[in-house]
């Protein structure tokens, strides 16, 4: 008799954002005639470039006719994308990353989640509370984890670096030793940063310990002050202990075209093993390259029409972000982030715990967000905003919570 | 210290198709005058289909307004392509499956790779000797399998259904009880099918044992048979023992468009717990779904004008299949396949190896195919053929063949 993945039924609940649309559908079911603005899950609103949509029309013509047609992409993805990768994100900004240590993937979510399959299942995880749930859920669900205890809402066998208020919600180093360390800045939940002498830190104890750290950079876009790094490898020896995963998501507005990529220097190994060779059989064997047509409109994203198109988009997010921070502000909350990263984040007023502001708001304001003790423990007592929304939404979310 | 999966470091040398490509460019280096015919790897060569290709144009301009831009996708699909694929490759046929039981994913080949993540790691699988080698390795990376003989080229805590000429390459019941049973019909690589009787056995022993099978449809547009099924859903009992896997590559030339489906009826349980529900949590978690103007061009497949094309685009690769079979036999070579499925295998002529006779037809036909061995231990002394190049380069291939 076939059995199941057991590690599967310790996770508690559904997946943080199921849960969320799966209350705001009942609540707009309830209320059909009132209009929710979502500031929830980090979905962008804009659409897409100009020049992305011309190279999405010519792949799609290319795909047309027999000549230009392309059937399976390379393994890793096309040498054009790659290249742009490597020499816009890496090269040109004076960090050692070459065409061959770039894996184009659908998505940062789904390389986030998978990344973990190339370590040993003994191995120990870091994480920042809050955090994405991604980490952490991959880790259980791959058997990485203990108990789960409802009380405190954590895993045993998980190391959990407390980011709150206290320590500007920029993680300490772990007082045990893990083996993997997941970091993301600027950061998703709480849209904090940490300077590059701070990054320079956990590069150094990375390379001490000899753990790993898997960086989360889908947010880089979104920098706007100097001395916050774009890349972990920025940081000297970065090469010989990071991975680092690129989204479009955000940058480009992809969440619905699904393209993005890991990072591994070939440096980076355990004993002889690289870990680059692993990736790339995981790659070669349960994976089929992302859709050419979308990896054309990747490379549009580096082109110059492109560049100027997106840093346009940005500021236009960066600009709600400002209008969600000093409204929040105004209304008497206490806020953080929204300045190197299109997420702001909020204390619930009162002894509100996470869920109670995420109902309040919900029903009282028909504004959607994202509790924070969704994030980790650490996040109770939070709430995450998101700048994805159209300006005029913003605005007009903003208006209601200042009524409420 | 960070330590590596050593499930990894068991599998011996490189995914099959990159070995090949490997080779084959090697061989192009050195002898750039000469015109490869590529019938290895089973890639498409017909552009998309007139249905398609409007709908990716309209859907592309979808995504340049912001009214009709469409960012994240619901977890499991759009309900479009959902219903689309349930009404058609399902219910029309009489088969009980609902749109809720689809799961739109971006290819067989990830689902068929990543499907047995939500099994115990003490299940043992049985597979089709030879076989796609994705299934093994997947689970060799999983650690559900021994440790590897390089003599047999085979793994122990496998089961192994041998299929070759003396059982006119259909599985028989496997001696040892499994727990999840690999079948892929119409097959790959040896392109033979089974009776819905004989199908309706394999259900029967599934649900008698407690055994789960995973059902690979990837070929189902080429059957062309009248008693061969299109899908296990037309065995009666299938939904309590019976995953599928639906590709859009084969029949719809998806290759570089990356769309595929996983089928998992609610009545597949283990105890009390839903196979469904698990992969349900898996897609929630780790993936962020197919692309939108991705699943807008499967939804064209399913339309008047789609379907009318494709049924032309197989019938094109089918007549290919005829000229490869019909010039091989001519030319004096025992080949099966290729009636119901766009693979023709053939047993390699005298004594020669597999790979033996890889290389000696890259050499003196400059043809590219797969070597039978690639597949499995009962693939050695086999060669499998694809119709899926253009007509031109099949006659010609099949000429360089006849000339050796």
């Amino acid at each position: 008799m076939f059995k199941v993945n057991d590690n599967y039924l310790k996770l508690p609940g559904s997946y943080l954002f199921s849960t969320i649309g799966k209350k705001v559908a009942a609540y707009t079911a309830a209320n059909p005639d009132k209009s929710i603005i979502r500031l929830g899950i980090g979905d962008v609103t804009q659409p897409l470039a100009p020049a992305i949509i011309d190279a999405l029309h010519d792949a799609v013509d290319e795909m047309a006719a027999a000549e230009t047609f392309h059937g399976y992409a390379p393994d890793l993805g096309y040498e054009f994308l790659r290249n742009a990768m490597a020499k816009n994100d890496y090269q040109d900004k004076g960090c050692d990353i070459s065409a061959d240590e770039v894996f184009i993937s659908d998505g940062a979510k789904c390389d986030s989640g998978n990344i973990q399959e190339i370590f040993s299942v003994d191995n120990k995880i870091a994480v920042c509370d809050p955090v994405y749930p991604v980490y952490v859920d991959t880790n259980v669900m791959a058997g990485r984890t203990g108990t789960y205890d409802p009380l405190k809402e954590t895993w045993s066998d998980v190391i959990y670096m407390p980011c709150t208020a206290d320590n500007n919600f920029a993680p300490e180093l772990p007082k045990e030793t893990p083996d993997i360390i997941y970091l993301c800045f600027p950061n998703n939940p709480t849209g904090s940063t940490i300077t590059k002498a701070q990054l320079q830190e956990w590069v150094d104890y990375a390379n001490k310990v000899g753990a790993v750290i898997i960086y989360d950079a889908a947010y880089e876009a979104y920098i706007s002050e100097a001395d916050v790094p774009h890349t972990i490898y920025e940081c000297e020896g970065a090469r010989t202990c990071a991975i680092e995963l690129r989204s479009f998501s955000k940058n480009a507005g992809f969440t619905g075209v699904r393209l993005g990529a890991t990072i591994i220097p070939k440096d980076l190994k355990c004993g002889d093993v690289t870990l680059h060779s692993l990736w790339a059989r995981r790659h070669g064997t349960k994976y089929n390259g992302a859709p050419y047509i979308v990896q054309k409109a990747g490379e549009a994203v580096y082109s110059d029409a492109g560049k100027a198109q997106l840093s346009e988009q940005v500021a236009y997010y960066m600009n709600n972000a400002k209008v969600i921070y000093q409204g929040l502000k105004d209304a008497g909350y206490t806020v953080s982030g929204g300045v190197n990263a299109p997420y702001i984040w909020l204390k619930t007023p009162g002894s509100m715990t996470s869920w109670e502001f995420f109902d309040y708001l919900l029903e009282n304001a028909n504004v959607v967000g994202t509790p924070g003790s969704g994030f980790g423990p650490s996040g109770e007592g939070y709430f995450r905003l998101t700048a994805f929304g159209s300006y005029e939404n913003t605005v007009a979310a903003i208006e209601r919570i200042k009524k409420m």
